[in-house]
Protein backbone atom coordinates (compact mmCIF):
# COMPACT_ATOMS: atom_id res chain seq x y z
CA UNK A 1 0.00 0.00 0.00
CA UNK A 2 1.33 3.29 -0.65
CA UNK A 3 0.23 6.99 0.74
CA UNK A 4 1.13 10.19 -1.13
CA UNK A 5 0.55 13.42 0.05
CA UNK A 6 1.53 16.22 -2.14
CA UNK A 7 0.52 20.26 -1.48
CA UNK A 8 0.16 21.89 -4.32
CA UNK A 9 -0.07 25.81 -5.00
CA UNK A 10 -2.40 27.94 -7.65
CA UNK A 11 -2.84 31.61 -8.11
CA UNK A 12 -6.43 32.38 -8.51
CA UNK A 13 -8.34 35.80 -9.27
CA UNK A 14 -10.63 35.08 -6.40
CA UNK A 15 -14.54 35.91 -7.71
CA UNK A 16 -15.41 32.31 -8.53
CA UNK A 17 -12.39 31.97 -10.29
CA UNK A 18 -12.60 28.37 -11.72
CA UNK A 19 -9.30 25.64 -12.37
CA UNK A 20 -8.88 22.40 -14.28
CA UNK A 21 -6.92 20.90 -11.78
CA UNK A 22 -7.48 17.52 -13.65
CA UNK A 23 -4.24 17.56 -14.95
CA UNK A 24 -2.18 17.81 -11.70
CA UNK A 25 -3.95 14.96 -10.27
CA UNK A 26 -3.29 12.93 -13.25
CA UNK A 27 0.49 14.12 -13.09
CA UNK A 28 0.63 12.86 -9.58
CA UNK A 29 -1.17 9.24 -10.13
CA UNK A 30 1.64 8.67 -12.74
CA UNK A 31 4.27 9.71 -10.24
CA UNK A 32 3.15 7.82 -7.77
CA UNK A 33 2.96 4.60 -9.89
CA UNK A 34 -0.48 4.21 -8.51
CA UNK A 35 -2.91 1.02 -10.58
CA UNK A 36 -5.79 0.70 -8.10
CA UNK A 37 -6.71 3.09 -4.93
CA UNK A 38 -8.26 6.62 -4.33
CA UNK A 39 -7.79 9.68 -5.13
CA UNK A 40 -8.72 12.30 -2.34
CA UNK A 41 -9.02 16.18 -3.83
CA UNK A 42 -8.77 18.47 -1.13
CA UNK A 43 -8.87 22.18 -0.88
CA UNK A 44 -7.32 24.05 2.22
CA UNK A 45 -9.34 27.22 3.29
CA UNK A 46 -12.82 28.25 3.72
CA UNK A 47 -13.80 30.31 0.78
CA UNK A 48 -12.92 27.49 -2.19
CA UNK A 49 -14.62 24.54 -2.74
CA UNK A 50 -13.56 21.06 -5.28
CA UNK A 51 -16.27 19.54 -7.53
CA UNK A 52 -16.22 18.29 -11.26
CA UNK A 53 -17.70 19.95 -14.16
CA UNK A 54 -17.14 20.12 -17.88
CA UNK A 55 -14.65 22.62 -17.82
CA UNK A 56 -15.90 24.95 -20.86
CA UNK A 57 -15.98 28.74 -20.75
CA UNK A 58 -19.73 28.58 -21.21
CA UNK A 59 -20.63 26.58 -18.53
CA UNK A 60 -18.32 27.99 -16.19
CA UNK A 61 -19.99 31.06 -16.91
CA UNK A 62 -22.93 29.23 -16.07
CA UNK A 63 -21.52 27.93 -12.48
CA UNK A 64 -20.86 31.77 -11.88
CA UNK A 65 -24.42 32.92 -12.56
CA UNK A 66 -26.05 30.22 -10.49
CA UNK A 67 -24.05 30.98 -7.17
CA UNK A 68 -24.70 34.76 -7.48
CA UNK A 69 -28.53 33.96 -7.76
CA UNK A 70 -28.45 31.70 -5.06
CA UNK A 71 -25.66 33.28 -2.57
CA UNK A 72 -26.23 36.54 -3.85
CA UNK A 73 -23.45 39.66 -2.68
CA UNK A 74 -26.04 41.83 -1.78
CA UNK A 75 -27.60 40.27 1.14
CA UNK A 76 -26.97 41.28 4.72
CA UNK A 77 -24.55 38.70 6.02
CA UNK A 78 -23.98 38.66 9.69
CA UNK A 79 -20.39 37.53 9.36
CA UNK A 80 -19.70 40.75 8.29
CA UNK A 81 -20.19 42.26 11.42
CA UNK A 82 -18.80 39.36 13.51
CA UNK A 83 -15.70 38.77 11.20
CA UNK A 84 -14.93 42.05 9.64
CA UNK A 85 -15.16 40.18 6.89
CA UNK A 86 -17.34 40.97 3.55
CA UNK A 87 -17.15 37.55 1.99
CA UNK A 88 -19.83 35.89 3.96
CA UNK A 89 -21.25 34.77 0.17
CA UNK A 90 -18.16 33.43 -0.49
CA UNK A 91 -18.36 31.03 2.65
CA UNK A 92 -21.73 29.42 1.97
CA UNK A 93 -21.06 28.85 -1.69
CA UNK A 94 -17.96 27.01 -0.10
CA UNK A 95 -19.66 25.17 2.48
CA UNK A 96 -22.44 23.74 0.06
CA UNK A 97 -20.35 22.41 -2.79
CA UNK A 98 -17.38 21.04 -0.01
CA UNK A 99 -13.93 21.05 0.16
CA UNK A 100 -13.03 17.22 -0.84
CA UNK A 101 -13.19 15.03 -3.72
CA UNK A 102 -12.79 11.41 -3.59
CA UNK A 103 -12.09 9.77 -7.27
CA UNK A 104 -11.40 6.48 -7.59
CA UNK A 105 -8.11 5.03 -10.04
CA UNK A 106 -8.32 1.79 -11.94
CA UNK A 107 -5.72 0.60 -14.22
CA UNK A 108 -3.52 3.75 -13.38
CA UNK A 109 -6.48 5.91 -14.09
CA UNK A 110 -9.01 8.28 -12.74
CA UNK A 111 -12.25 7.17 -13.29
CA UNK A 112 -13.91 10.21 -14.62
CA UNK A 113 -16.00 10.98 -18.00
CA UNK A 114 -14.18 12.62 -21.10
CA UNK A 115 -16.02 15.64 -20.48
CA UNK A 116 -15.90 15.70 -16.63
CA UNK A 117 -12.95 18.11 -14.73
CA UNK A 118 -11.85 17.98 -11.28
CA UNK A 119 -11.78 21.59 -10.65
CA UNK A 120 -10.90 24.61 -8.13
CA UNK A 121 -13.39 27.08 -7.51
CA UNK A 122 -11.77 30.23 -5.26
CA UNK A 123 -15.27 32.23 -4.38
CA UNK A 124 -13.17 34.82 -2.08
CA UNK A 125 -13.21 38.39 -3.06
CA UNK A 126 -9.59 38.94 -3.60
CA UNK A 127 -6.70 37.33 -5.70
CA UNK A 128 -5.35 34.77 -3.08
CA UNK A 129 -2.49 31.64 -3.36
CA UNK A 130 -4.62 28.66 -3.05
CA UNK A 131 -2.84 25.61 -1.33
CA UNK A 132 -4.82 22.13 -2.23
CA UNK A 133 -4.06 18.65 -1.21
CA UNK A 134 -4.00 15.19 -3.86
CA UNK A 135 -3.89 12.24 -1.70
CA UNK A 136 -3.33 8.72 -3.09
CA UNK A 137 -4.01 5.40 -1.24
CA UNK A 138 -3.72 2.74 -3.25
CA UNK A 139 -0.94 -0.33 -5.62
CA UNK B 1 -5.66 -4.65 2.47
CA UNK B 2 -7.74 -5.44 -0.09
CA UNK B 3 -8.96 -3.36 -3.37
CA UNK B 4 -11.57 -3.43 -5.21
CA UNK B 5 -13.25 -1.49 -8.14
CA UNK B 6 -16.64 -2.51 -9.67
CA UNK B 7 -18.23 -0.62 -12.49
CA UNK B 8 -22.02 -1.09 -12.76
CA UNK B 9 -24.67 0.28 -15.66
CA UNK B 10 -28.06 1.42 -14.89
CA UNK B 11 -29.96 2.34 -17.36
CA UNK B 12 -31.91 5.99 -16.82
CA UNK B 13 -34.67 8.08 -18.29
CA UNK B 14 -32.62 11.27 -17.15
CA UNK B 15 -34.91 14.10 -16.13
CA UNK B 16 -33.88 13.69 -12.32
CA UNK B 17 -34.29 10.00 -12.42
CA UNK B 18 -33.44 8.94 -8.81
CA UNK B 19 -32.18 5.56 -8.25
CA UNK B 20 -31.42 3.58 -4.88
CA UNK B 21 -27.92 1.65 -5.27
CA UNK B 22 -27.36 0.62 -1.98
CA UNK B 23 -27.72 -2.90 -2.58
CA UNK B 24 -25.24 -2.78 -5.48
CA UNK B 25 -22.84 -1.30 -2.92
CA UNK B 26 -23.74 -3.44 -0.70
CA UNK B 27 -23.45 -6.72 -2.38
CA UNK B 28 -20.19 -5.50 -3.15
CA UNK B 29 -18.89 -5.31 -0.06
CA UNK B 30 -20.02 -8.88 1.08
CA UNK B 31 -18.53 -10.37 -2.12
CA UNK B 32 -14.81 -8.68 -1.47
CA UNK B 33 -15.31 -9.70 1.78
CA UNK B 34 -14.49 -6.60 3.56
CA UNK B 35 -14.61 -6.49 7.32
CA UNK B 36 -13.74 -2.52 8.07
CA UNK B 37 -13.04 -0.15 5.39
CA UNK B 38 -14.38 2.55 3.08
CA UNK B 39 -16.40 2.66 0.25
CA UNK B 40 -16.81 5.15 -2.54
CA UNK B 41 -19.23 5.45 -4.82
CA UNK B 42 -18.72 7.45 -8.21
CA UNK B 43 -20.49 8.91 -10.93
CA UNK B 44 -18.73 9.19 -14.62
CA UNK B 45 -19.87 11.85 -16.44
CA UNK B 46 -21.28 15.68 -15.65
CA UNK B 47 -24.56 15.92 -15.47
CA UNK B 48 -25.03 12.94 -12.66
CA UNK B 49 -24.22 13.05 -8.93
CA UNK B 50 -24.23 10.96 -6.10
CA UNK B 51 -25.84 11.31 -2.55
CA UNK B 52 -28.16 9.48 0.28
CA UNK B 53 -31.80 10.35 0.84
CA UNK B 54 -34.35 8.38 2.36
CA UNK B 55 -35.75 7.15 -1.33
CA UNK B 56 -39.30 7.16 -0.85
CA UNK B 57 -41.34 8.65 -3.63
CA UNK B 58 -42.39 11.62 -1.65
CA UNK B 59 -39.07 12.85 -1.27
CA UNK B 60 -37.85 12.16 -4.69
CA UNK B 61 -40.34 14.43 -5.98
CA UNK B 62 -39.19 16.62 -3.56
CA UNK B 63 -35.78 16.64 -4.60
CA UNK B 64 -37.05 17.35 -8.43
CA UNK B 65 -38.79 20.68 -7.58
CA UNK B 66 -36.04 21.68 -5.55
CA UNK B 67 -33.77 20.98 -8.26
CA UNK B 68 -36.24 22.49 -10.74
CA UNK B 69 -36.86 25.15 -8.45
CA UNK B 70 -32.90 26.23 -7.71
CA UNK B 71 -31.71 25.50 -11.49
CA UNK B 72 -34.64 26.53 -13.27
CA UNK B 73 -34.74 24.88 -17.41
CA UNK B 74 -35.67 28.27 -18.19
CA UNK B 75 -32.99 30.45 -17.61
CA UNK B 76 -30.60 31.17 -20.35
CA UNK B 77 -27.78 29.33 -20.31
CA UNK B 78 -24.19 29.73 -21.43
CA UNK B 79 -23.67 26.26 -22.26
CA UNK B 80 -26.32 26.19 -24.86
CA UNK B 81 -24.05 28.72 -27.20
CA UNK B 82 -20.66 27.03 -26.42
CA UNK B 83 -21.41 23.67 -25.99
CA UNK B 84 -24.55 23.03 -28.71
CA UNK B 85 -26.27 21.27 -26.15
CA UNK B 86 -29.50 21.81 -23.98
CA UNK B 87 -28.46 20.67 -20.55
CA UNK B 88 -26.85 23.08 -18.90
CA UNK B 89 -29.05 23.45 -15.77
CA UNK B 90 -28.06 19.36 -15.72
CA UNK B 91 -24.27 20.24 -15.41
CA UNK B 92 -24.75 22.52 -12.24
CA UNK B 93 -27.18 20.11 -10.50
CA UNK B 94 -24.30 17.59 -10.84
CA UNK B 95 -21.66 20.42 -9.69
CA UNK B 96 -23.62 21.34 -6.88
CA UNK B 97 -24.24 17.69 -5.74
CA UNK B 98 -21.00 16.17 -6.55
CA UNK B 99 -20.13 12.79 -8.13
CA UNK B 100 -19.02 11.04 -5.53
CA UNK B 101 -19.64 9.68 -1.57
CA UNK B 102 -17.81 8.11 0.77
CA UNK B 103 -19.19 5.74 3.62
CA UNK B 104 -17.28 3.66 5.80
CA UNK B 105 -18.07 0.12 6.61
CA UNK B 106 -17.70 -1.48 10.19
CA UNK B 107 -18.19 -5.16 10.61
CA UNK B 108 -19.06 -5.67 7.00
CA UNK B 109 -22.01 -3.34 7.19
CA UNK B 110 -21.77 -0.02 5.99
CA UNK B 111 -22.63 2.16 8.08
CA UNK B 112 -25.27 3.94 6.96
CA UNK B 113 -29.00 5.05 8.98
CA UNK B 114 -32.14 2.82 8.50
CA UNK B 115 -33.61 5.59 6.23
CA UNK B 116 -30.16 6.99 4.20
CA UNK B 117 -30.11 5.34 1.10
CA UNK B 118 -27.27 5.66 -1.29
CA UNK B 119 -28.69 7.37 -4.94
CA UNK B 120 -27.57 8.32 -8.24
CA UNK B 121 -29.77 11.19 -9.49
CA UNK B 122 -29.29 11.67 -13.47
CA UNK B 123 -30.03 15.03 -14.58
CA UNK B 124 -29.36 15.06 -17.83
CA UNK B 125 -32.22 15.35 -20.39
CA UNK B 126 -32.57 12.24 -22.31
CA UNK B 127 -32.39 8.51 -21.35
CA UNK B 128 -28.65 7.36 -20.71
CA UNK B 129 -26.64 4.32 -19.70
CA UNK B 130 -25.13 5.53 -16.52
CA UNK B 131 -21.50 4.09 -15.59
CA UNK B 132 -20.66 4.20 -11.91
CA UNK B 133 -17.75 2.81 -9.62
CA UNK B 134 -18.10 0.86 -6.42
CA UNK B 135 -14.05 0.70 -5.13
CA UNK B 136 -13.91 -0.07 -1.72
CA UNK B 137 -10.44 -0.07 0.78
CA UNK B 138 -10.21 -2.56 3.80
CA UNK B 139 -9.30 -5.66 4.96
CA UNK C 1 -1.92 0.31 7.17
CA UNK C 2 -3.93 1.15 10.15
CA UNK C 3 -7.94 1.13 9.70
CA UNK C 4 -9.74 2.75 12.83
CA UNK C 5 -13.61 3.33 12.85
CA UNK C 6 -15.32 5.13 15.66
CA UNK C 7 -18.59 6.04 16.47
CA UNK C 8 -19.69 9.18 17.96
CA UNK C 9 -22.64 10.73 19.74
CA UNK C 10 -23.99 14.34 20.05
CA UNK C 11 -26.96 15.94 21.04
CA UNK C 12 -28.34 18.51 19.05
CA UNK C 13 -31.41 20.80 19.33
CA UNK C 14 -32.37 20.03 15.82
CA UNK C 15 -33.07 23.24 13.57
CA UNK C 16 -30.03 23.81 11.60
CA UNK C 17 -27.45 23.16 14.71
CA UNK C 18 -24.25 23.42 13.74
CA UNK C 19 -21.35 21.59 15.40
CA UNK C 20 -17.90 21.97 15.46
CA UNK C 21 -16.14 18.44 16.08
CA UNK C 22 -13.01 19.25 14.61
CA UNK C 23 -11.58 18.18 17.72
CA UNK C 24 -13.01 14.95 18.23
CA UNK C 25 -11.37 13.86 14.83
CA UNK C 26 -8.31 15.82 15.67
CA UNK C 27 -8.32 13.40 19.09
CA UNK C 28 -8.79 9.91 16.68
CA UNK C 29 -6.49 10.77 14.62
CA UNK C 30 -3.67 11.31 17.49
CA UNK C 31 -4.88 8.23 19.15
CA UNK C 32 -4.48 6.05 16.48
CA UNK C 33 -1.20 7.68 15.26
CA UNK C 34 -1.64 7.97 11.72
CA UNK C 35 0.86 9.91 10.20
CA UNK C 36 -0.49 9.43 6.92
CA UNK C 37 -3.70 8.46 5.43
CA UNK C 38 -7.26 9.79 5.10
CA UNK C 39 -9.92 10.77 7.53
CA UNK C 40 -13.42 10.28 6.81
CA UNK C 41 -16.50 12.26 8.45
CA UNK C 42 -19.66 10.55 8.12
CA UNK C 43 -23.40 11.30 9.39
CA UNK C 44 -25.66 8.54 9.68
CA UNK C 45 -28.84 9.69 9.02
CA UNK C 46 -30.50 11.40 6.28
CA UNK C 47 -31.79 14.85 7.46
CA UNK C 48 -27.85 15.60 8.72
CA UNK C 49 -24.89 16.36 6.97
CA UNK C 50 -21.16 17.14 7.16
CA UNK C 51 -18.54 19.96 5.39
CA UNK C 52 -16.31 22.51 6.88
CA UNK C 53 -16.90 26.14 7.25
CA UNK C 54 -14.85 28.74 9.75
CA UNK C 55 -17.13 28.08 12.16
CA UNK C 56 -18.05 31.36 13.97
CA UNK C 57 -21.44 32.65 15.11
CA UNK C 58 -22.21 34.99 12.36
CA UNK C 59 -21.45 32.32 9.24
CA UNK C 60 -23.48 30.21 11.33
CA UNK C 61 -26.49 32.59 10.90
CA UNK C 62 -25.79 33.07 7.92
CA UNK C 63 -25.89 29.70 7.15
CA UNK C 64 -29.26 29.07 8.53
CA UNK C 65 -30.39 31.96 6.55
CA UNK C 66 -29.23 30.50 3.02
CA UNK C 67 -31.08 27.17 4.23
CA UNK C 68 -34.31 28.53 4.68
CA UNK C 69 -34.04 30.70 1.64
CA UNK C 70 -33.00 27.78 -0.85
CA UNK C 71 -35.45 25.02 1.03
CA UNK C 72 -38.12 27.13 2.84
CA UNK C 73 -40.21 25.26 5.44
CA UNK C 74 -43.34 26.59 4.11
CA UNK C 75 -43.73 25.11 0.79
CA UNK C 76 -45.44 21.84 0.11
CA UNK C 77 -43.33 19.04 0.44
CA UNK C 78 -44.74 15.37 -0.94
CA UNK C 79 -42.61 13.80 1.56
CA UNK C 80 -45.33 15.24 4.48
CA UNK C 81 -48.04 12.85 2.52
CA UNK C 82 -46.16 10.23 1.96
CA UNK C 83 -43.27 10.05 4.89
CA UNK C 84 -46.11 11.15 7.54
CA UNK C 85 -43.49 13.64 8.66
CA UNK C 86 -43.03 17.26 8.30
CA UNK C 87 -39.23 17.88 7.85
CA UNK C 88 -39.00 17.13 4.07
CA UNK C 89 -36.65 20.57 3.57
CA UNK C 90 -34.44 18.88 6.21
CA UNK C 91 -34.01 15.61 4.07
CA UNK C 92 -33.46 18.37 1.05
CA UNK C 93 -30.95 20.35 2.43
CA UNK C 94 -28.52 16.79 4.29
CA UNK C 95 -28.91 15.84 0.36
CA UNK C 96 -27.76 19.01 -1.14
CA UNK C 97 -24.57 19.25 1.03
CA UNK C 98 -24.25 15.71 1.48
CA UNK C 99 -23.30 13.25 4.86
CA UNK C 100 -19.58 12.46 4.14
CA UNK C 101 -16.14 14.55 4.32
CA UNK C 102 -12.84 13.57 3.31
CA UNK C 103 -9.86 15.05 4.80
CA UNK C 104 -6.07 13.86 4.33
CA UNK C 105 -3.63 13.96 7.19
CA UNK C 106 -0.44 14.52 6.55
CA UNK C 107 3.01 14.31 9.31
CA UNK C 108 -0.28 13.74 11.80
CA UNK C 109 -2.17 17.02 11.37
CA UNK C 110 -5.42 16.94 9.68
CA UNK C 111 -4.80 19.29 6.43
CA UNK C 112 -7.50 21.73 7.13
CA UNK C 113 -7.37 25.31 6.77
CA UNK C 114 -6.60 27.69 9.68
CA UNK C 115 -10.36 29.22 9.73
CA UNK C 116 -11.58 25.77 8.37
CA UNK C 117 -13.62 23.93 10.87
CA UNK C 118 -15.30 20.66 10.49
CA UNK C 119 -19.14 20.67 11.88
CA UNK C 120 -21.96 18.80 11.11
CA UNK C 121 -25.50 20.20 10.81
CA UNK C 122 -28.66 18.88 11.90
CA UNK C 123 -31.37 20.12 10.15
CA UNK C 124 -33.84 18.08 11.71
CA UNK C 125 -36.97 19.62 13.37
CA UNK C 126 -36.78 18.36 17.23
CA UNK C 127 -33.97 17.99 18.96
CA UNK C 128 -32.28 14.51 18.07
CA UNK C 129 -28.68 12.47 19.70
CA UNK C 130 -26.91 12.03 16.51
CA UNK C 131 -24.18 9.14 15.15
CA UNK C 132 -21.27 10.37 13.00
CA UNK C 133 -18.38 7.93 11.98
CA UNK C 134 -14.69 8.93 11.92
CA UNK C 135 -12.67 6.75 10.10
CA UNK C 136 -9.16 6.76 9.50
CA UNK C 137 -7.10 4.57 6.97
CA UNK C 138 -3.33 5.24 7.20
CA UNK C 139 0.10 4.33 8.97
Amino acid sequence: MTITTQTHELKTKGQDDCFDVTEVVRHDVARAKIRDGLATVFVTGSTAAVTTIEHEPGLVRDLKDALRRLFPETLRYAHHETGGDDNGFAHLRASFIGPSLSVPIADGTLQLGTWQQIVLVDFDVRPRTRAFVVQLLGE
